[in-house]
């Protein structure tokens, strides 16, 4: 069905869901567990648990090789700048489209493997205008089901801010209508926020029950500029630290 | 490998981690998704979350059959009597050691059934001593790999506290090295309260760096010994209307 989170899953991808409560942000840790390094990566890494996160790498064995953003974030920190300080060798991935500086950037269409499994890339702009989505990849050696860390564009019933960063309404129903709603039912939708304590959906669940993306484009459009939202605490310190992937140090060449 | 959290699954298993922030508690809603009438159980409901989960239970179509507690928490108030008095039908569960009221009391080696999907009661005393740990069913129809909920006996790289509710750290230690350590090493820990932000941990994992469950049994009892921890603010409230399972009005007749 295409609620079941758990069925069969020939790969052997492991995967840690993490949670850092003040931004309520959720990191996510992959990597191949059968490849012998076990090269893994981590989505969304926030700076206040930089140390948890890189524990766990240390505990499961892992060797860190991606720090990856799914856009520049305007409530947290990124941990990308100071995980490369403290994992040498480790490489921060952003959208080209986020004009951020990174160590890659990655366009829609492009892969990011880790050992025999591989992030594919989406753009979802509408949050922001950077915002991409990365889906595990299709195929029998990949994960099943399939797995779309959505960032802000898609939450757990509900969606990310529009009205700053070069969001646009029109923009992200088009994006999650035509990128994430496309993806097969039974895929794992894993947003970088929850705040009532989601930890995951489906694609199937979020195409019948998402209290905003289920209305036509014009109530999308209302709802979306009415929601009198306040101006982000954090927005002034975390964004242009985000630009640089939390590098604030770096001058002329990239993080 | 042991530390994998995504494998063959031949089960048709829906799962959801849902998460309680003013206590940190986690409720777990288990379903059997092939069963005509989805039947499905919720483990450590909290009071305040009630409505979220029964929601999400409609959303899905589920059919609850049962609301479980692994023990008489002293943080929270249990869900179990809101749900009851919300779904007719709905019968609460918790151990015959916790001396609390329930409609129906388990006993070490009992199953608790849903569907063609079953929990294992294994009791883990320590924490209080009516503790219980459920773990789904060993067998070839059963969810790969196996999953525990452990409650306060073992969390992930810690434990709960042993200074109340008939606690006993030398009992604690027992109940995990012999009923949680003994199961499969790949099988996840799906603990009832997390403080970090992680989510999962497996048995191998916890057998190797759990803080406190992997020194030997003098220095666990010394480290348990000396926590210093405050009386719990929700304690008085709290363990008085879950020895009813949150339905406080009951007087004669059990929950
Ligand atoms: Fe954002
Ligand atoms: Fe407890």
């Amino acid at each position: 069905g295409s609620y079941t989170t758990s069925s069969q899953q020939p790969s052997k991808l492991l995967f840690r869901q993490l949670f850092e409560k003040e931004s309520a942000t959720y990191t996510y840790l992959l990597a191949d567990a059968s490849h012998p390094e076990k090269l893994a990566l981590l989505v969304d890494p926030v700076d206040k648990t930089v140390d948890r996160d890189l524990a766990l790498v240390k505990d499961l064995g892992l060797k860190l090789i991606y720090a990856i953003n799914t856009h520049v974030h305007a409530d947290h920190v990124t941990g990308t700048g100071l995980i490369k300080t403290k994992v040498p060798g480790v490489k921060s991935i952003i959208s080209k489209a986020s004009d951020a500086k990174a160590d890659l950037v990655v366009e829609p269409g492009d892969k990011i493997c880790f050992g025999d499994l591989f992030l594919e890339v989406r753009a979802t702009p509408g949050h922001t205008l950077g915002c991409v989505t990365y889906v595990t990849g299709d195929g029998p050696s990949q994960p099943q089901p399939r797995m779309a860390f959505t960032g802000d564009a898609l939450l757990i019933r509900g969606c990310g801010r529009t009205d700053f960063q070069g969001g646009s309404s029109q923009q992200l129903y088009k994006s999650v209508h035509s990128q994430i709603f496309t993806l097969p039912k039974d895929t794992l939708v894993y947003p970088a926020h929850d705040y009532k304590g989601f930890t995951v959906s489906t694609v199937g669940e979020e195409m019948l029950f998402n209290a905003r993306l289920t209305k036509d484009e014009e109530a999308f459009k209302n709802i979306m500029a009415n929601l009198n939202l306040s101006y982000p605490k954090m927005m002034d310190v975390a964004v242009p630290a985000n630009m640089v992937c939390g590098l604030q140090e770096v001058e002329s060449k990239p993080c």
